[in-house]
């Protein structure tokens, strides 16, 4: 496999002395651009270290994030006065989102220079010079997925970490701080739920027609991916609303089917990949394909990604969704 | 205001030797015949010491139900094998629903065998003979409201409790067991969260363009009701979804600004009322009139109404509602 390493694009940032990537590209997608390094025989023993230190040092220190960031969460949670503001896709933003994002952006920093950063509220940081054949990691931040519940006092947004490796989601971690849950997945380990390991339902069997579908909400599918959803929806028993990332621990608990969203970002899906994955369902596009940060070729298609995302309980009904979800050639 | 006694459509029912109403009438509408009695001199001093029986003793028995029904919710929440079956109207049943709804039926009938109770599972049953000149209290429990939610492990449905005096709600208790939380609303009182005094947001300018509405899920309307929703929907700032009755505390505190639902019946908005009502919001069906047990004359319209619920943090808001409501002419 290729590590990947963060190339082009950089632009000074004066106040750090740090190479920054400005958030760019389509409406969707944050555009990162990487070189690929060939694979030397040192990977394999390179990968079984890491792959410990992922499982151990680095999901340690995820949760340290996770309860720097429930510090700045939960002083805003439930108080008036929230700082609301209006950002351009008309989503709310208070002021704990940006204050956990700059907590869990200083950990890093001080903990792991070397390491990029990507967070809803301050875009792409990368990390300071390192040696070039390591493999390149990057923390992705959604502090308060679900900012629409945060305001409204609704306690199902989350705060959303992840670590990716190569631009392969390897670590996740879905916080809810107000019920005090955590749902935490590791590549090679599998999900925990407060501590203990869960899994999705075991029902391989089960059929689309019997199927709990959860999605945020339907206003999140417009133009050709309201048709696709449309047709989904239609085949399931139960289409139900109102969850954010919440929905993704829910199946990875075994408590709901299916989860399909669109008009997602990065850092609202990368943390929830390796815990869908690691309670043993499917998580990818609705084409069907791994959900990571792609190199993209010049001239690529890119902008074809529009932040589709779907989530099953099992290989069945993955393939069905997908199916269902299918473009229709004209 | 005249009271209303419980009228005709009984029958025996011989395991318990007590009276019973079938549910009947219309798909969405439970119908009860009341027949009227006129006001005599005593009534005022009657509706003061029944006012300060109600904010005393009944909100006490009032808990001791919603905790009666905890007991047995929380043994099968997020437990598998939940025993879900189908009802007609498709919306899966728990067994847990329907222990708790024995668990609070057990309870009334013990300590106040006069009054009647109407559940969703069990139906109706009157009261045991009473004095003909006393009010008629009706007790109205939702278990499990949002039993969707239930069995997704989603921790937002509720056990609603309701007493109504003559028809009108006027104690309700929202329980959400999980979170530990608890709204109770008595006519003459405020409104408190888990023991706290709590209000509707204060701004009475705020207009329908600057609104977060919730419902439960859009696929509650149809037909015309889908229309006149759809034209709400379009008018605030942000339709949301997925919070069965805990959208209704969230605007008792101050935290959203309408809730707006159909296809609702008597059991799940019941105990909202007074909720809402006691924190200073409003809170009627879609043409703007009280939520009742209402006398129906026979031959009336009561079938035209299909559980159109309306709740708002503000008169101003709750007006711009109910004209956008409004049925069009043809």
């Amino acid at each position: 496999m290729a590590s990947l390493t963060f190339m082009p694009q950089k632009t000074r940032c004066p106040q750090r002395g740090r190479n920054v990537i400005e958030r760019g590209g389509g409406k969707h997608r944050t555009m990162m651009r990487f070189r690929t390094r060939a694979k030397t025989n040192d990977d394999d023993d390179d990968d079984i270290k890491e792959l410990m230190m992922l499982q151990n040092e680095f999901t340690a220190f995820a949760v340290e994030l996770a309860e720097a960031a429930n510090k700045e969460t939960l002083k805003y949670w439930r108080k008036t006065s929230l700082g609301v503001e209006t950002k351009n896709d008309a989503s709310p933003v208070t002021v704990a989102d940006k204050n956990a994002e700059t907590a869990m952006r200083t950990l890093v920093k001080s903990r792991y220079p070397s390491h990029a950063i990507f967070g809803e509220e301050h875009g792409i940081e990368l990390g300071l010079e390192k040696k070039s054949d390591t493999h390149e990691y990057l923390w992705v931040f959604d502090p308060i997925d679900g900012t629409k519940s945060f305001i409204t006092g609704k306690p199902l947004w989350g705060t959303l970490i992840a670590l990716l490796r190569d631009g392969e989601p390897v670590l996740g971690v879905l916080e809810q701080p107000v019920l005090k849950e955590r749902w935490i997945g590791c590549k090679g380990t599998q999900t925990t739920f407060n501590g203990d390991p869960v899994s999705v339902h075991g029902d391989e069997q089960k059929e689309l027609k019997e199927a709990l579908m959860y999605s945020t909400t339907p206003l999140m599918f417009y133009d050709e991916n309201e048709v696709r959803y449309e047709r989904l929806k239609r085949e399931v028993k139960i289409p139900m609303f109102g969850c954010d990332c919440y929905a993704y621990g829910l199946l990875a608990s075994g408590f709901c089917d299916i989860v399909c969203e669109a008009d997602l970002k990065p850092y609202d899906y990368m943390a929830l990949v390796p815990i869908v994955l690691g309670a043993g369902g499917k998580m990818t596009d609705w084409e069907g394909e791994p959900l990571k940060f792609v190199v993209e070729e010049e001239g690529g298609d890119g902008e074809s990604f529009q932040g589709e995302v779907l989530a099953a309980a099992s290989e069945r009904l993955w393939k069905a969704s997908v199916a269902s979800l299918k473009k229709q050639t004209r």
